[in-house]
């Protein structure tokens, strides 16, 4: 089983157990424990909403209360959209991503427990668990639905795990150009700009040469786009690059 | 209108944009522009299910190009499944909304670029974008859709000018205990344990007195949970506590 499990007490709907499966299941999450679903289980919304997670995920299991859904758990965040009226640590879906990463790096089980479409969690419910985690959202208009959450905090799980860069430069497989081929088209374009008197003044070539230079090199341009740039002048001037 | 603006390319289905709409007003953004939506617009099934946020939002704006829709922005990123035979800067929504959150403190208008839900966005329309966002998901697995992307982009940016901590004690108003009451707790703790032989041998005394102390310390108490414990303290013992 994956750490860590999603926990649905008392869903509703199996369209929204299916949605919340295949959300866990798109960030590598797959141990679904349901409470008391309304419907029962196998539920075949669930498997239709689902879009195949369910079929690739273990089985998923039911119990009649939370207690005995978590019992093997060492620690586990009750999800709630609003403060309630009891002590308790309040983490964020980042913030709990990476209490949990710290768990499993201790081989703790751990999980996230989210209560029915209606009205969330009770507070019987919400006393069982570590802490409470709530998603913060803008505050005129807040409506996320059961899967959205299973969704957002799945997607952070994944990405506390997850080392991609923030931006990272794509290249397609051309290396960024290195300076002395990028230094051989300025020269080039220049040296033709120069024959087709495209600079007024000796005064003028200097910042227009840094302003043309800059937004080049800004583009960080591959090894191919200097190649396609060098076409250009060629196709432009009706001369070809000199070898 | 608020900043970025959501960018839906040809999307197919009512339903979706009213999910795009309820997912990006959760998190605060109303500028929604529509290239060639397929079964038109207004659409009703957009509206039952939006929720109500398309009602609370501006109106709507349609547009026959992508080139039009993205006219009055200033850096706009392409949401793409999977990379292309492109060079682009690659963001995480995470790193987006960085970058967003840049360009907005600069009164830059962005914009989020997303394709229809059957084949994304085509190559000219990624063309016209500044680069392109991806969102990371298991490898095994992998069925974000349109209104899901559009819930987690708006979910970053939401979070990226959001200061709520990871992690906060929430204590319901009552303020964490000075130490001198949990001082006080634990004399008191202690002398009844002791009265009630609850210390073996006095070597035993100190390690014990120590772990109950870091169990109490540990729980980060407030003023009114250690009232509470006094009253267990009471109640277990038949005597009140010596005001």
């Amino acid at each position: 089983m994956t750490n860590p499990a999603i926990i649905l007490v008392e869903p509703q709907m199996g369209e929204n157990i299916g949605a919340a499966a295949r959300a866990m299941f798109n960030f590598g999450l797959s141990d679904l424990r349901l409470v008391k679903p309304r419907d029962g289980w196998p539920s075949a919304r669930a498997t239709a909403m689902a879009s195949g997670a369910l079929e690739k995920m273990p089985p998923v299991r039911v119990f009649d209360t939370l207690a005995e859904a978590i019992a093997d758990l060492q620690f586990v965040l009750a999800t709630t959209a609003r403060p309630r009226e009891m002590v308790r640590q309040v983490y964020t879906a980042a913030g709990a991503a990476e209490a949990f990463r710290k768990r499993d790096a201790e081989r703790q089980k751990t999980g996230y427990v989210f209560g029915g479409e209606r009205a969330g969690l009770n507070n019987d419910d919400i006393a069982l668990c570590h802490g409470a985690l709530t998603i913060p959202t803008g505050s005129e208009f807040s409506s996320i639905n059961l899967g959205q959450s299973v969704l957002l905090v799945s997607y952070e799980w994944l990405k506390s795990g997850d080392d991609t860069l923030p931006r990272v430069l794509s290249t397609n497989g051309s290396p960024p150009v290195p300076h002395d081929k990028l230094e051989e088209f300025f020269a080039r374009l220049e040296d033709e700009l120069d024959k087709h008197h495209f600079f007024n003044t000796a005064e003028q070539k200097p910042p227009m040469v840094r302003n043309l230079r800059s937004l080049f090199v800004r583009g960080d341009l591959t090894e191919q786009e200097v190649r396609t740039l060098h076409g250009v002048i060629s196709a432009l001037t009706g001369k070809k690059l000199q070898q």
